[in-house]
Formats: C-alpha cells, sequence, structure tokens
C-alpha cells in the first residue's frame, strides 16, 4: 500500500476500504462508527477502554463566572454535592486506591475546591530584523491592548470563521534576540478551546499586528512554544493560563488516616517530606505522587484530549499537621478540560460527563473541581500506601491487584 | 449512596447494579466488560475511542537484544518495514497531519529508528538519622550492587510473588539530608514492567538493605520522587532510565518539503529555531511541538498507560540542513511501552499491536521505535503547517478540520 | 579560640586583636580598614584582587526614568558614548577576551542597549490554617493593591526605620497549600535595594496584612524563596522582578567576524545552535557561554553584591544572520546593580564606577547597559574562540594566556 | 581612545600607559600590581575588599584521597579541627549571621562534612552528518573509554602542553539529533582545574576522536554547553560532576537553637516547609537560603574564580527533627575550588587560604569541607533571623546591621 494512495475519506466505503486492506475484523471494527465520523481523519475503527466508576466524592465546591469585560474569574457562591467519577483505564488498583481516598476524606468532611484563574495561552512570535524593531514592537503592543481586544471583538461578529467564544483578555510580550513572543491570553467558554483561540490569535496576528505595527516584523509564527501547549513548562506549572488553575484540599482525621488509610499522620508527613525532597533531586517540576493516573483516567472517559494528560497533571501538593489532622491539598496549575466541544459531544464521553452532571455549557468549572478532588483522592491513597514504614501496603495493593502487569 | 458501600466487585450481578444505581444504560453500558474484568475494579461501562490508522510509515528499525550479565542494549541488526499506525483520539486535524507527514517521510528516504537505552528505575528512600548514616548507607550499596543482583536473582527463582523479568541492572545512591535515595535500575522484557519492580524493589528493600545495611535506616520508602513515575523530571529527561530512549531521523528532500509539506527549508530552521528558543523562555524541558498528540493517540489505541502520557513525551527535537535536505529528529528520552502485559493483553489493544506486528513477547523495541516514528512524522507535518510566513497553513488545518472544537 | 569570645567590634583595637590572635601580618593587614568599619562585622583585613581596564566600549544606551505612580519604566532617550569597563578578576585570557569582542563590536557599529524592566520583589509568606483562608487571604490582597501601596507610602514618611526609596508597584499572590506567596514588586531608585525593600516589605507585613486581612494568618515569614534571592528560578529569569532586565545587541559584520574574531559567521552559528542544544539537554536554564565571567569580574570591581552573580547572570543568548552580517544578542532578566548605597560607596568600587560615569545617583541604568554590553562582548570573543573548526584558537587563547591555572 | 590602540601589555609602563590615559590616581593605582602581572592582561589598577574573619567553626572533617587508576573518592579518616573563616565582602549583617550561626553549631557538639564526589567536566560536542553518525560515535567512544584513557595519559608525557594533572576518568555520551555531545570527565589534583582539562579534553577531541572515529564528525567543538560550566544546570546539580560534591551536617540543640538562635525547632522547621515549596513554585533549583553569600564570600577572599560563584551554590538544604534536636544539612552539589593555581597563589588570596591551614597541595578536600561548613552556618542563622513568627529577628538584623544598603 503506497503512503499516498491512502483512502482518506471517511465515508462508510472508505472505512470498509481501510479496514479490508488491513484485514482488520473482530472487536475493533464491530463498533459503529457514524457517530465519530466527524471527530478524525482516515477513521477506521474503535478502542474500548473500560471504566470503572468510584465514589461518591464529598465536595463543596465554588461556583464562578467570568466577569466582563476584564475577564475577572468571580467566586459567586458555593455548594455541596456527592458525585461519582468515571475512569477509563486498565491499571489495577487505581480505582480501588482512589475509592478509598475518597472515604478517608468523606469521613473527614469532605474535599474543598476553588479555582483560581481561567485562561488559555496561544503564544505567536514575530521575528523582526533585531532587538531593536523587537523592542518597538512589543512596546506597541503593550500600549495597545484595548485596541487588540476591541478589534478582535468587532472582527468576530464578522468573520465566521473566527469564534465569539475565545475572548482576549491580557496580552503579555516577551523580547529575547530579534524576537517579540506575544502571549495572547484567551478565555474560551465552556470549552478546552484551543482550536478557537487558534483562529482568533491568527487574526490578531495577520490582521491587526501584521497591518499595524510601527514595524513590519520579518515573519509571524502562531505558536513558537512559550504557550504551553502540550509540553510541561514551568511558566505554565506557576502562574497557569493554559487551562483552569485549581485547589483541591481537605482535613484528614486522625481516624480516616488510620482506620480507613491504615497509616499514620506522623507517616504520611515524613513521606511528604522524603517526596518534595527527591522531586527536587531529580528536577521534577511537580510536587505530587500519581496526578497523571487519575487525572488520565477522568480524561480518557470524558472525550478530553489525552494529549494534555502531561501539561494538565502539573501538580503541587502539600501535607501539614493542623488542628484536627492532617491538611492535603493539590494545586492543579492548567487542567485543560471542556464542557462542550470537542471529543465532549461524542457519545460515550457525553454519558460520562452526564454522570458527574458535567455536558455542556454552564459545567466546565464544576468538572475542573471535580477532577482536582479526585487526583486528591488518589494522591492521599497512594501516598498512605507508601507511607507506612517499609511500604508494606504499597507492596500488598500492587502485588494482589495489579496481576495484569 | 454512601462510599463505604459502594459494590466492588466485577461479577456481572455488581457491575449490573453499580449501572442501575447510578442510573446509567445506553452505549456505555452495551459493550461486554467480561474482557476487562481484571483490568481493574470497580466496572461499570466502557468508554469507546475512535481509531484511525495512517500510513505506512516507511522505516528502518534496529533490532535489539539485553546482552547478560549487564542489561547491555545491543544492536544486532537492522532492518525496513512499512508501518500502518492506529490512532485512537478525537482531534480534528491530528490524523491527516500525521500521514502528510509520513509521506514526506516517505518520498524522502523514510525514518530512521535507534533505541539508545532500556531501563525503568524505581527509586526507593531511606531515611536515616543522619547524613552521616546516609552517605555510610550510600558507600555500602556502592560496594554491594554485584550482591544485589545475585540475591535478587536467588530470590525471583524461589518466590512465585516476585518476577524474573524484573531484572536489577545498576544501583545508584543519592545522598541529600539523612536520606538516602536508591535508584534500582531494572530491565522488564517486553513489558512495561511499573509492577514487576515495585514487587522486586520492594524485596532489596525490605530482605537486603533493612537486613543487611551497616546502619539501620528508620524508614524504607518504596518511592520517593527521584524515580521518574508519571511526572516529567530532568533527570530522566536527560538519562533516560525510565522506558526506552529512542531517537527517530529522517532527511526530508527539498522537493518533499515543497511539494508535500508546502513550505521551505529555510521556513522551517526559522521556526525551529524560535521555538527552541521560545522553550527556554518558558522553562519547557522537552524542545519538540506536539509529542504528546501522537504518543497519546498511539497509547490510546495500545493499552499502554494513559498517565504515563506526560513522561514518555519528554522529547528532544532537532532540525538541520544537511546535504540533501533537512535533517530532522526526535529523541524520546523514557518511552515507556510495553507489548505484553497490562492493558496490551486486552482485546481492543491487541489487536491494534498487532496491526503493527507488535503484539507479544520479543516486540517492544520495535514497537517503540514505530512509536517514535510516527511521532516525528507528527512534529514534521505540525511544524510545516506553522512555519510558512504567517503560518497561513496552520491556521486553515485548524479552521477546516478542526470542526468539532 | 572560644567562638563565643571572638571580639566583634570594629574599632583599631579589636581588629589589631583579631590579627594578632590569627597571627596575620604581611600584605592583608597592611591596608587602612577605617573605610570599610561599617562595611561588615569582625573586620580583620583586606583581600585585593587586580583590575583591568579594557574598551572602549562603543554603545548606543537609552536613557530611562519610572513614571509616577505606577513605576511604568520608560525610555526617555538614547545617546551613543565610549566606556572602559573595569574588571577585576584573575583569569588569564578574560580581560584579553573581553576586548577583542569590543572590538569586533566596534568595527561593526556599536552595542545597543535596552532596559526593559526594574523591580525587586521580596516574597513574603503568610501560612493559614487551611487552603481556603491562603485563597481568601489572597482575594484580599488582589482587591487592596492601591491601599498597600498607599499605607506604605505614608507609613515611610513617619517612620525612619523604613525606606522613601523602596516604593511598592506591584502585588502577586501564589496560594499553594495554606500558603498564600505573596510577590511585593518594589523599585529602589539607584541602589540594588535587598535592604531597603525588606524594611517596607516587614512593614507591609506586620502593619498591614497581619493586621487587617480578614483572616489572621498563623505566621508571617519575610521570605520564603519565591523571591529570587541568590539563587536562579525559572520566574526570575523569564520575567525579570530582581533587578534591571536589559538586552544588549550588536550586529558583527562579515569581516569583523573574519578579521577581528577569526572564525566566519557559519561556524558562530553552528556553535550556537548546538550549544543550545546542548543546554537544554544538561538542563541548563540560561543560553549562554560565560556570562557569569564578565558580571563577576565588574562587580567585584565596583563594589556590586557578588552573592548575586549567579542570579545576575542568568542570561539568554541569540545569534542570528541577518543582512550585513550576524545579530548577536543577550538578554540580562534580572542584573542587581546598584550605583548608590551597600558597597558602591566604598573607596575603590566608587573610583571604578566613576571611570565609566556610574557613580551615585541616576546612573544606574547606564551601568545596567554598560554591564550588558561587557557581557556580550566576551560572549561573543569567547562563542569566536569555541566556534572555528575543532577549536583550535579556543584551545591556543586558554594555552597561552591561562598559565596561571 | 580607540579601541584597537589600547595598550595591552603588564610592564610597568604600560599599566602607566593606562593609567594615565584613563585619568586614574588614588586608591586604585596604588597597590603594587607586580605580583599580579600574569593573573590577567591589561592590568591598570586594584579593587580592595575588607574581610572580616569568623569563627572558630568546628568541625569533623572526612580526609580523602583518589585512587588509581580508576579515581574513586575514599575516605581515609576522619579529624576534628578548629577553623577561622574569612569573609571578603560588604554586606552588612552577614559576618554577624555566619558568626552566629558557627556558635549554634560549636555549642551543639560541631559540623560533620563529607566529600562525596569530585570531578570536573569539559563536555566537547561532535556535530556529525545525521544521527546515525552520531550513534555510531557515541557507541564507538563507549567501547573505547580505557583506550581514551591510556591514550591521554601517555600524550600527557610526551607533550608539555598538556597537564599530567587532569586525568580522564569517566566518558559519557548524549546523542541528540545529529550531535554527540561527550562528557570528559577529570580529576585535576588540588586546582580547580578547568584550564588544564580544556587543553586535555582538545588533544582527546582533536588527536584521538577527530583521527580515530569510525565516522568522521564534520566538526569537534571543545564546549557546548552540557559541562556546567559557569551556568547552573540540572545536570550538575544533581549529579555533582563539575568540582567537589560535599555536604556538611550538624545537630542543633534545643538549647542552641533557643539561646544562641532566638527561635525554636518549630519555627525552623515551618520556615524550611515553607521555603521548600516556596522554591519550587518558583522554579528555583535549589532550595537553601542564601548560600552564594557565604560561597562568595570564601571566594573573594581565597583567589577563586568569583564567576564560579553561581554554579559552586546550587544547594540543596535539609532540615528535620531527629533525636537531640534539629538535624540540618546542605548539599553543595560542585563546588569549584583549588588550592593551587589560579588566584590561590596570588598574595592576598595565599594569606587567606594559610589561615585556613588550606593554602597549596593536599588542601582541597578540607577547604570544600570547610566552605561547606561555613555555608551551613549562615543559613541556620539567616533561617534563624526569618524564622520567629513574624520574622522580626530577620526585619531587625538587616535593619541595625544593613546600614550602608
Amino acid at each position: 500500500m503506497n503512503v499516498r494512495k491512502w483512502p482518506r475519506k471517511n465515508d462508510a466505503e472508505s472505512i470498509r476500504a481501510r479496514q479490508q486492506a488491513l484485514g482488520l475484523d473482530g472487536g475493533v471494527t464491530a463498533i459503529d462508527l457514524e457517530p465519530f465520523a466527524r471527530a478524525q481523519e482516515m477513521l477506521t475503527g474503535a478502542a474500548v477502554l473500560p471504566v470503572s466508576v468510584v465514589g461518591p466524592l464529598e465536595l463543596e465546591l465554588g461556583e464562578y463566572e467570568l466577569r466582563e469585560p476584564d475577564g475577572e474569574l468571580a467566586e459567586t457562591g458555593r455548594a455541596t454535592d456527592s458525585v461519582f467519577v468515571p475512569l477509563a483505564h486498565t491499571e489495577g488498583g487505581l480505582s480501588a486506591s482512589l475509592h478509598r481516598g475518597a472515604r478517608a476524606v468523606a469521613e473527614s468532611g469532605g474535599f474543598r475546591t476553588y479555582v483560581l484563574a481561567d485562561r488559555i495561552t496561544r503564544a505567536s512570535c514575530f521575528v523582526c530584523g533585531s532587538a531593536e524593531e523587537a523592542v518597538t514592537l512589543s512596546r506597541f503592543l503593550d500600549a495597545h491592548v484595548a485596541e487588540l481586544r476591541r478589534w478582535l471583538a468587532e472582527r468576530v461578529e464578522a468573520d465566521p470563521a473566527l469564534s465569539k467564544y475565545a475572548k482576549l483578555r491580557e496580552v503579555e510580550t516577551h523580547v529575547v534576540g530579534p524576537m517579540c513572543h506575544v502571549m495572547w491570553a484567551f478565555t474560551t467558554g465552556d470549552a478546552c478551546g484551543p482550536n478557537m483561540m487558534t483562529r482568533n490569535a491568527y487574526a490578531l496576528n495577520m490582521g491587526f499586528v501584521m497591518e499595524r505595527a510601527p514595524v513590519k516584523p520579518e515573519r509571524a509564527i502562531l505558536e513558537a512554544n512559550m504557550g504551553g501547549d502540550k509540553k510541561p513548562s514551568h511558566r505554565y506549572f506557576e502562574r497557569g493560563g493554559h487551562g483552569k488553575t485549581v485547589i483541591a484540599e481537605c482535613t484528614l482525621s486522625e481516624e480516616a488516616v488510620r482506620r480507613v488509610l491504615r497509616t499514620s499522620i506522623d507517616d504520611l508527613l515524613e513521606l511528604s517530606w522524603a517526596g518534595t525532597h527527591g522531586a527536587v533531586a531529580s528536577g521534577m517540576q511537580s510536587v505530587a505522587f500519581t496526578p497523571a493516573s487519575a487525572i488520565a483516567a477522568i480524561f480518557a472517559a470524558t472525550g478530553q484530549d489525552l494529549g494534555m494528560v502531561g501539561t494538565s497533571s502539573m501538580a503541587h501538593g502539600t501535607g501539614k499537621r493542623v488542628e484536627g489532622g492532617l491538611n492535603c491539598t493539590i494545586r492543579l496549575a492548567g487542567l485543560e478540560v471542556g464542557t462542550v466541544g470537542g471529543g465532549t459531544t461524542l457519545p460515550y464521553a457525553r454519558s460520562w460527563l452526564s454522570l458527574m452532571g458535567c455536558a455542556g455549557a454552564g459545567k466546565v468549572y464544576r468538572f475542573a473541581q471535580i477532577v482536582a478532588a479526585a487526583t486528591l483522592a488518589l494522591e492521599i491513597s497512594a501516598s498512605a500506601a507508601m507511607a507506612t514504614a517499609g511500604s508494606h501496603e504499597f507492596f500488598k495493593a500492587h502485588h494482589e491487584r495489579g496481576g495484569l502487569r
């Protein structure tokens, strides 16, 4: 089969042609692909992931809205809820562990979650003839943020190729050499939003900057790696700006630590101390145990972009003895989630989002907080398994349940 | 529903009980879960991901074996092959883009891939009473590597709870404060191997170190974050040690760049230059464009651990003008893949692995190289879309195909 | 001699007592210490560093002022100048190399320098009872920036222990766990300013935050490592905020590269490419060759804080072929310099600052730009020595001049 | 004055000519420069730094030797000593603070120090035509380490331009793209050694690799930034390899913490916890307070390379409650020090080294340990000043003593 001749369309016939050419049959071709016909090109079959449901997570969540015109994120209320969480994965022990963490927290008064920020950034780069010109451009942009916002707001009304949802909020420039990198920070409603912001950033680059800048850049690059897209970076670990910045916390009671987690607060604190220093020693940006396991499992069930597991898992966890027990928190700097658009509209994903009350518009902050709470549940339980002297529990957990490995 | 009462077993009745309690029906409950019954706890339904197949990738791959007793990775031959690659995802444009990259490379003579290293590391930590004791312990371990290897080799023969596949290769210590971190580096055959190495590391900790060390550590922690597990870190980005270190390269012809990728070598080099400096400026460890998209899509299709998308995507790409065109490479420091064990044995995953000739024993180096080549194909095509002045192509690609977002 | 009895004062008698107790005589006790009596405690002798003077550097510098009340840094003019630079060090080859770089740039039209930002940050940390409280505190501070500025401005008028020069400009909060880190960003006139901002930050912490915050923090820590003090960090490498952010650039002519630097533009670009990737591979934050050598030598001559050599040397350099030759730049993210206060008032330092026209008030931006230009001069020359095939020049340079090592 | 005409020699007449051309007189020209005539080019005057002497530090130090032929660092004994430390700087409060720390430690039983490793690395880069060739080269080098060592050992006997002291110990390769980076790890006796290793690395590059490699590299670059030279990097922070890796520790008694440091163990632990998380949050590689202040002050007094302050200050500190008090440690990953060669042979430096019993051959490990102990003394005292609730002590310390700022 020649690479140039591979049929590319997603009509039933093309799909069948590919399946036959590859000799595929059985399970992978048995699932109806029609609902997925617009989700990707050269559709050929299906993959099935088993989904567990664990919980309920007992949470106190914030309610949030973006204030116009600045896009300030305001907390408008708080409410409690019980939520079951779907986990799509094949890692023996993970669901049981997350469930155990949720139990320990439920018995300790539940999770509290906070959304601290909401932005998504496309970092374009204008290559100029010199640093002098790049500095001039950067000063021009710094001085025209209001105009840039207004120009885009008008433009999206007129041009259906642009998105009304991707609203420009802040503009930051970074000059290095003859390059003027420009961080266009957007909000994108309840969508994760990379594509809508890409279109709008392109319009800003070509329609505003390249037309009006006092110096003519040699080149406009839509994204030149300051945007935090799919590769963890310190900028977005510290400041957020690529998704929702969320904190989940709880205060575990001595009783729950002992009875449910089968360890002690002292043991957990020792582990936290050693694990933090181990992270520093190995140049690990995150300080956490296994946030990616929880985040990947929820992402896979709910149609999120799995290429964003690494960036969404940048995490900073803490543990501290407080009155009443052990305060445990996790800070997810940039949880790249949506409840509309992308894979979230597809059949299975939509069902799993619905289970959590997170399908559709107005749900993205809720969803982000549930993901953070579930992540903390797993952190707690996995830490507990590792914390007891000699980590006998951890060993047992993997030994007994991880039979597939 | 109380968190303590949630039924946990995976017999048909428990599954049904959970589905009913949650009011689930439709697609998510329609797929037979029996084959997944041992893959995770509290199984409740399924998620389906659409899979495209693109290619063929034209590759020259290395053949490798681990030499005993040291576990040296030796290249024993090289061969060429054409491989179709399955991609499970819902990102419009991704499959078409990767396919375009594969075409450009095929027209330029194909990919060449190399496996440079193969290890997986569990980093335990022994908390001692002082740095003095930790230094003593570290000297003891440095001096007893051969004994540690031998002890484990004997032990796995006797104890069925341990794994014969997870062979201890190197031992490295790192003293910081009163902690002696110990990096146990294993090979794990064709499995990704986290669980098997966990069991064997636990045996080393409790059976050898805690029994025989000249100082008695206060505490043995099975993993304290120097092991590179699921969180990107510089140690594993530079040195590998958590999966396969693989390089893929190709030399794109001027003709392929112009005709297939619709850009120029100069444009690609400018982008590479700006993108490298953008990565540095934002504290991005990887220098690459979107490796996680390709890796996540193949991982999801083939039963790999999606929690390892972030670590497996640590990437260092380069571009350089050479005689005959543009040399493009990507270095994946730690591709955490398996062709046996874990999710790879499950129905859909096994089919997609089989499509690439990568199912079962003896296939893991082949698989790692195919993943690296596919990743490079996407890097090239995504870069090309971004490289032309003004990035008009990139805009178009997202605009036309990314309709779902 | 008992550690508790060591005489601590700096009167002549105490100095003499220490010298005798230690048996010191000769050169180290021959220099009059009286001018240094207030510079540090337990003064006992002197160290002498030889100083070369190289140049002149031909520069086009910006003139800057801070606009009130926001502290916006505005460029008010540009001027050219020729400046000789003093270098205190003992590294054979360094002065000659920097001189050669200056010559190459002079023959290519000179340096252009830009100050992009000017702030110095003290990052206090308020430890609260929970993340919930830390979030509350952070919202309160975000909403009271104007009040904080006003409060401090009034307070410094009334309290002579505080500094009128350390003006609060921005306040940024960062919540992680139950901690609310607060970045107090100041300007400090022509002083480097760590002590004056420390006093004012303390006043803000204790006089405003601990008194008025809606939650009572358990603890106020004056600095908890988010402030970038004396340890390089990504935050300050990217964004500045601890000193002056300065860019120096030049465009080397082909002729100067060939005749003065004895290499070629192609060779320099190859080196830049390999060196950038080497920096990435080793987890080096800076991308540069040897900025610390130039910065340390000027700091030592001019009474700057040598403990800030590492942070002030965080550097991002670029090279790019442009019309007319090779564009070379260096970005120093946080050059921690002063022309008043601290060591700058002492005899030798003041003389060397005067040589550059940089002693006293109103000179700090000029000084920062000269340092950046000198740093770029050394970068260029050291790179050239390394760039020719086989680096024969570099070898020769060290071999011939580095006789002392 | 034209940049090309600046006189470059260091005879008395040239020095005088420069002084007159610049209009220099007074203190900066009053010191006899003759002893410095070979230390740098274009010598023109002097800078004087005041030096305090604090102590004594009460230490238990290790005695070490390098075992041939492998260069293994072996501890051959331990001894106690009392050492006074010279500090050249102008930072009010620093000497008093370090002294206070030394007192607290002396009253708690003194410091214990350990040298863990000793290497210095020159990282050359061979640019090949493809990754394929770079892989071939890397395999060749990996297989010829013994030959490389032998070749160099013979060569240094024959060629006076090479150094007998810079002995090749390990060779590590790192392939990225068509580059084969090669880390040549040396020991350099009691010298810091950058120049001697540079000469020997050059010989290896040109005399062995370029002559005998199975592929002909296009280019040999003597250093391409994987060598850790003067810019902090994760590689050298974690593994050492650029100087001595040293740990200093002590266990502070409750009594000393309370009476000398005027704080409590709980307060110090809280600070350590918050400071560690602050470091992580800001992307600070080191976890420490102000190691560079102590290191710069000793380096300036003793003729070390001040351009290495940043790299030598990479530090990882810990604090932990143990029986008997608070265990405090600092790990300096790569302390770049010498007791022979470079600036150490010059008059003032030699005197200050002698004061510590560290001048000349056989003293470098002693010196490295004293530096580490002094650094820890300052860490402890500076932390204590910051640790009490509200950090009132820290404020007072700066307020009272920092009058110069």
